[in-house]
């Protein structure tokens, strides 16, 4: 087992551990949020046929050529088509169809006038200018042609990607399987929310906002609960999430401490450890293992850290899991917006947001910064990445971030 | 009512139009994605007590002012206190407690060291250098200060806040009303994704894409289904569509053709006409109407106009509705990595990607500009904003751009 290692490495070692669970086909309704798990090609062009962008007159432009407001050209309308019908006559020289918007182009016309533009009269219109052949016609397939790939296995499907699978016809698709995440949290301190405070106690929070993290990724959160420090109740609730779900996460239990089981129950389970602790402030104490081809993550108790353990580490291997194609936070080039008057000995994420003013990526620091303190994650959706040995940071610095939070999806 | 107004103007009045629709109270677990209905206050510090942030030994620093390798500071250990538990001794100037991470600061105690710092032997532990008083000691309320408000009416409830909320006790908190929106798309042409195809015919894409969307947003979609383009039909399902949502959109039949009905059936409905068509490409016809306190968007029946519409007249309304703060797209300036050739004589939208590279925020365009064509809204995150009588764009060009799509969330 690797101890002490990177967060690139950790990150690699357990995005290596599994790739996407499953298969399943959606309607367009159930979609969006999930991941395909297939190439999926449009069956039909896009438009289906050349058709009239607007309400207006199909003809053949050659006779506009000499048309001035002095010797208009006339047409006689031999049809009107709606929207949704089709042309049943054919456009000569002297004659006009009056299409609706989307209407297809008239066998024999090769260019639509607007409604505006034209003067009608009984069963004539008078065009005052001429035309260039070709105006205000879609052509088909200008959109998408018959065949072309849509979207490639492993996209996260949008609301406009939903769009452009129904514009095709497609009631539904293939995709991978909603992934099971369940969460554990390990502590003799522990108390539910909502319960009556007692000395020497806290209020689990990691329980909560790694369920609400697994609903903000799209997952589908399993709750273990909490359970005090032994070694026993620690690896029977992991037992049960590896029955349950496809991964499972603990905080808690795994820094260097006489009770801190985490490893002790993994080990009581057969598990394989992956690596144990990499090098990063916060979340420095952090391990991953495997059993029967499940990986569990245990994190930090501590609730920052537990919160950027989990988008760093478990969020790549989750996401391998959903089947996404990137896996990896996005990083940036930032300034600083201001300073950090600690050294760091150790590379150091610091909790940030991102600002985009005047053409450029910022960063403000949102607060305090110990492995403990909630309170500056909850605007942070950056992490500026320290290295090892830097000094104190001063306001302009350029640096690098990870995006994160509600910059999670932007990569 | 007003006519031909600007995107800013028709923003304004549909957020007029309606605040948030209802309060509920909810537990922490459904509390992702729903949105503060009342400031929420902190009852307690956090953390609740002094602590201390690692496992290891609490004493009184002044003795060991003089300790050297070769003259250790001896403490005797007179107990041990494992987390969640309650130190019971009192520190005095030569005895430690052991303490575990977390653990309350035992009383005299005015310092922590680690575990790995100390030899210890039988009842003693030997220290090796002068340690400076508060070190290791995490004091209560240094995350947040009892009675502190912890967020503001108005705020999206995101994973990080529901930990913070967890952390200070709190089973659940008041938020808004889930909104409803009913979405209706109008037009003779249309087929139901999954049906066979038909001459003049097309894929209903708009109600998916819409449906979708809404997902996306928080809010909890209605499909009022399409219906042809018949004014009865069209004021009976925009009937229903109030009487099941918040708000009502819908898609088609706004723009001035002889089959554009959707103001005539609002107008049999008896609604009141708040504006009619925007100064904008693509989307210039929309229309806002409201009915007993209902808005109803009636948004361009081309696909991508369609959802343009969407995200900058219905989403503002819905997030009002929704009871944000903040609703509307965030503005930022970026700098175009391709050009556009043509001139704009009117204001016009164009679908680019966001890059933030080397710190600067890029844009490049995401394909074909047509009002029709979806293909390029699917990887789109920013619509960049070109003023009316604009020329050609050129790539290095530095322009103005709204945030949409994935970046939505990021205001």
């Amino acid at each position: 087992m690797r101890t002490n290692i990177s967060l690139e490495e950790a990150q690699g070692l357990v995005m290596a551990l599994g790739g996407p669970v499953g298969q399943d086909w959606v309607t367009l309704t159930e979609a969006v949020g999930r991941v395909l798990s297939q190439d999926v090609q449009a069956g039909i062009d896009l438009p289906p046929f050349d058709k009239s962008p607007l309400d207006g007159y199909a003809l053949q432009a050659g006779r506009t050529k000499e048309a001035s407001a002095a010797t208009p050209a006339r047409f006689e309308v031999i049809e009107q088509v709606r929207a949704g019908g089709v042309p049943t006559q054919m456009v000569g020289p002297g004659t006009t169809i009056k299409v609706m918007t989307g209407v297809p182009i008239p066998n024999g016309a090769d260019t639509i006038i607007k409604y505006e533009d034209v003067r009608r009269e009984a069963d004539t219109v008078s065009i005052f200018g001429p035309l260039s052949p070709g105006s205000n016609v879609i052509r088909a397939g200008e959109d998408v042609v018959r065949g072309e790939t849509l979207a490639r296995r492993g996209t996260l499907i949008t609301s406009s990607l939903v769009g452009l699978f129904a514009a095709v016809g497609l009631a539904g698709v293939p995709v991978f399987d909603k992934v099971k995440v369940a969460i554990l949290s390990t502590g003799d301190e522990l108390l539910a929310p909502g319960e009556k405070p007692q000395p020497g106690k806290i209020y689990n929070s990691n329980l909560h906002s790694l369920l609400a993290l697994c609903l903000e990724l799209g997952a589908q959160p399993v709750s273990l609960g909490f359970v005090p420090d032994e070694r026993g109740a620690i690896a029977e609730r992991i037992g049960q999430g590896l029955a349950a779900a496809d991964i499972v996460v603990t905080t808690g239990g795994v820094s260097v401490g006489d009770y801190d089981l985490v490893p002790d129950a993994l080990g009581e389970l057969g598990a394989t450890g992956i690596f144990r602790q990499i090098d990063l402030k916060p979340g420095s104490p952090v391990l991953a293992s495997e059993i029967a081809g499940k990986t569990i993550i245990g994190l930090s108790g501590n609730p920052a850290a537990a919160i950027i353990g989990f988008e760093l580490i478990a969020i790549p291997a989750i996401r391998q899991l959903m089947g996404l194609e990137k896996c990896l936070p996005q990083k940036i080039q930032a300034v600083l917006l201001d300073g950090f008057a600690k050294a760091s000995p150790q590379r150091r994420l610091l909790r940030g947001e991102l600002e985009i003013t005047g053409g450029k990526s910022m960063v403000k620091f949102t607060g305090e910064q110990s492995n403990g303190v909630l309170k500056s994650m909850v605007s942070c959706n950056v992490l500026v990445d320290v290295p090892a040995g830097s000094g104190p940071l001063k306001a302009g610095q350029e640096v690098s971030a990870l995006l994160v939070g509600n910059l999670r999806g932007f990569m």
